[in-house]
């Protein structure tokens, strides 16, 4: 096995499809992510565009439109009711979760694909409206995991797949990112009817989703424990451990924590080798990757890409082929399954079965 | 806070008394370690000297006895009647786990010191007798778990109790080593009976132990998986994952592998920082340390040394100034207690309650 077929054009876009075009998209809440991460993605994308901004704050809308040139900016409510409609072809959802289903169930009622940040809901129960709505309309629903389309995640999955690693063994992934530095007592995810729950709902999401990816399987079952120093994590879990169990007997030791010195980490333990990505989850570039086989071991730290601007292309190329997304609402409704059954084992301090697909 | 204060005299043996002497040990048991390693740490320390091999291999231990210059061999029978216990102060026991006790008891009983390789017995019970006996007699029990005379874990743990890394939140840590490589289908570890145990027990001790060290804690409860890819792990654990919960919600994610690819790794993270130590458990010393606080890291690969070393040192410290031993049976039992939590943990499936200490 030669690690060059990993290494070399590490960047490609495997999923490229031969579809040109270009998706027009309106941008449903424009909190930081969206503001500091997405609009610049779109911007610098091949296929998409941004061509309607959609928000609660007029002002804050205009300031954007102006920067990023979109032609029109609507309230809340006029997007619901299909303002601007002929305006855009798809909407991306960047709300707090517990919105996610209202906006996505509009969009998909006008017609319109659907890009929905992660995680898909604040509650199963929604993700399956979503999911439901935009099979109903015959769009494309998105969950958007950008790891999905990092190339250093992309690369490791195909050498993992490949039996570059042998047979996976245990994975040991974590995800720090201190909320009170970014964020004051007042911030929604604070909230659990609008974030849907904490650490493990916002950032445990990512060690979850993307062991589920590189290892292409569903957990069997979840033993979890979730804690909090006090307020203001009165109302969610500040910290989250999972010990999930994949097919096969492979497990999965995943964190998540609000109150932790940032940072975040992933190592794929194999009969024959190990994968570890430095800093896969800080929303930039993978700070390196080391694929280990027997003996020899070869890193990369190339040229970084933006992986949010991959996402969107990606996106786009599912929109435009009129085919499958991988990383579709079934896979984000899956991990809300799996995490529903990861509170309840950290509550009855039971391992607890998990059927993650519908 | 100087980072200068845990990077400066890495090495520093902060745990010396006074005391000055040398003592005087039998080796009991020839296996690999004690062949590869402890023989030569002996030769190297300063204050120990091998001076009886006890083997049940009469030529393996007149080999030995001639290339390290030992003054005696004598045959286990022996060693248990007391035949040259006037030649050595303490037994090294070095035999595998289900027979630690016998040789264990059988030095107390005759007024020896005891070192006693991890983990310290089979059983709970072998080892609450082991540590009655060596009170009862008045000798130094301790049980050889290197890595807390390893000067990367004791700096490490020093930066942690001085708050270097706020406070603790999530531990990651993992030991895997492919027994297959180095042993046969018959070898005692995929035997119960002699091992107590697989990959837990053997390999498992390692994450736990230095956990609980650097943490300065027990852990209240457990949440375990074990499995087996198939014969020969069809007696022991091929692969285990363990989550620990410690006081104040501290967790500890723990695995330890007979199967996965040669690696180990521990990461301590807190609320203002972490510590990550590279390939801490696989028995030399640790590839490099990392303590990062806020924006700031500061590695460290300097100059190693022979944990091995170190640990016989530290034992002839503790026997030569009477005082009290810090890696002592109470610890080797306390972590048998735990495994064996963890053990019913998994068989049971849920998260069970532990009390480490008698």
């Amino acid at each position: 096995m030669d690690s060059g077929t990993y290494f070399g054009e590490f960047n490609r876009r495997d999923w490229r499809t031969a579809s040109e075009g270009t998706v027009r998209i309106a941008v449903v809440g424009l909190g930081g992510f969206a503001r500091n991460r997405a609009l610049p993605a779109i911007r610098d994308s091949d296929f998409c565009e941004a061509t309607v901004l959609v928000s609660g704050s007029p002002d804050k809308a205009a300031s954007l439109a102006d920067e990023f040139g979109t032609e029109r900016t609507v309230s809340y409510d006029a997007f619901r009711e299909g303002e601007a409609a002929d305006r855009y072809d798809a909407a991306y959802v960047s709300t707090p979760p517990a919105f996610h289903d209202e906006y996505a169930v509009a969009a998909a009622d006008l017609g319109k694909h659907v890009l929905c940040e992660k995680p898909l809901a604040a509650t199963v129960a929604d993700a399956e409206r979503m999911v439901d709505a935009c099979a109903d309309a015959g769009v494309v629903l998105m969950t958007a995991y950008r790891l999905r389309t990092e190339p250093a995640i992309r690369r490791m999955r195909e050498a993992i797949r490949d039996g570059a690693i042998g047979d996976p063994v245990q994975i040991h992934a974590g995800f720090s990112s201190r909320l009170l530095d970014n964020a004051g007592p007042e911030s929604w995810r604070l909230d659990p009817d609008v974030a849907g729950g904490g650490a493990l709902m916002d950032l445990g999401v990512y060690p979850l989703n993307t062991s589920r990816f590189l290892l292409d399987a569903d957990p069997v079952a979840v033993s979890a424990e979730t804690q909090s120093s006090g307020a203001p994590f009165d109302r969610v879990e500040e910290h989250a451990a999972l010990l999930l169990t994949f097919p096969d007997g492979v497990t999965a030791s995943c964190t998540a924590s609000f109150g932790g010195h940032h940072d975040s980490r992933l190592q794929v333990l194999g009969t024959e080798g190990q994968v570890i990505v430095h800093s896969p989850f800080g929303g930039h570039a993978t700070e390196g990757v080391v694929l280990a086989r027997g003996e020899a071991r070869t890193s990369y730290a190339g040229r970084p890409v933006d992986e949010v601007c991959e996402e969107f292309d990606y996106f786009a190329d599912c929109v435009l082929d009129g085919g499958t997304c991988e990383s579709d609402g079934e896979e984000g409704y899956a991990d809300l399954r799996i995490i529903d059954r990861a509170y309840e084992a950290a509550e009855i301090g039971e391992r607890v079965a998990v059927h993650a697909s519908r």
